[in-house]
């Protein structure tokens, strides 16, 4: 029987330590839910497994307070230890064929996709989600490729599963983004980034709701 | 039903890639094994999910060739994800509780342990064997805390479960290292730091065994 939560993909956010500075990461995801972000993803590189799993007990804690659902990045161990509602690989982490022998059909998996190639293996494969993109250059990946709006409508077109939109999405774009049919964006220092999170999360939400 | 192997613990080889210079892994992992190291333990570092699994895959086709376990360091998800034979947790890995709620009695769980207090609760929490040091200080952490001969035997002394000596054991202390009653001594560059790998190994056997 699959345990999997019917997931609002529309504000996806995803933390990284990096746009916070001095804040707290638990306390800034509580205030990006309180804006409204529909879900959120912990991201973390480089810290121990301990550390990791720690920062996820304390995260879980929030959402599940808000009923919001905790997607673990790359990390199936930390995910299977923390009992969160979905886990997101890129192309570098487990494959999915893989996840899904042990997993089943009980996590939410999310697949990052960069082509109508990968996000369509992605589907066949059971994916139940995948993260399109990047969409705009990142501060971060700034010769990265990206693709265009035509290409997330065509892909839009190829897949019947959710669609997130990913890279470089922020308070002047997310309409256009959204505006290509797909459920979701996600969002990372347009929201952590911001002095205000909660009011962040509350302008991004409304005016995608718009 | 546990489908966990009696391990020989004695010759315990642990992968580090970077006293391996050019060499390739798999093979000289390979030509230790013909040499006599009883139990693998795959460690990697600061590389992709993916790579991890993709090597962990070879090895494991080398290691169920000579049928001599395979142990994952740290990553319960790629142990998961290549069926191996067991999981060496540290002090800032997920917590061993947390491993045994996921895994249960199905694999080998092995714990670093640093003092007698971390041995017994190990133990008392289910651990199928730890491994105790540093033993002697190694060329990584020359300022380490590193236990005495007597201390290993103080610990032998106070649990059951098998204990396999780590930190900087070589050919010249390895007998005296077995001489304190436990079952194993972990190696590292004394054997895949070695020009002749194999050669190594069936040295380090020959003086353990004698
Ligand atoms: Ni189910």
């Amino acid at each position: 029987m699959s345990t999997k939560k019917s997931i609002d993909y529309k504000l996806y956010l995803v933390t990284d330590r990096n746009v916070l500075g001095n804040r707290d990461l638990i306390q800034s995801v509580e205030e990006a839910i309180q804006g409204g972000a529909t879900v959120v993803q912990l991201r973390e590189k480089n810290c121990s497994s301990l550390d990791f799993y720690n920062l996820a007990i304390k995260l879980k804690k929030v959402t599940s307070k808000y009923g919001v659902p905790l997607i673990i990045n790359d990390r199936l161990d930390i995910a299977l230890a923390v009992k969160a509602d979905g886990l997101h690989i890129g192309q570098e982490d487990l494959p999915l064929t893989v996840v899904k022998t042990i997993v089943g059909d009980d996590m939410i998996i999310g697949v990052s996709a960069n082509t109508l190639e990968e996000a369509l293996l992605a589907e066949k494969q059971g994916a139940d989600y995948v993260g399109i993109g990047a969409v705009y250059p990142t501060d971060t990946k700034l010769d990265a490729d990206y693709l265009t709006l035509d290409d997330l409508r065509s892909i839009r077109k190829a897949i019947s599963i959710p669609i997130v939109g990913i890279g470089g999405i922020n308070e002047k774009n997310a309409v256009e983004v959204m505006g290509t049919n797909i459920e979701g964006v996600a969002i990372v220092s347009a929201i952590l980034g911001k002095q205000d999170v909660k009011q962040a999360a509350q302008e991004l939400l409304r005016k995608i709701n718009n």
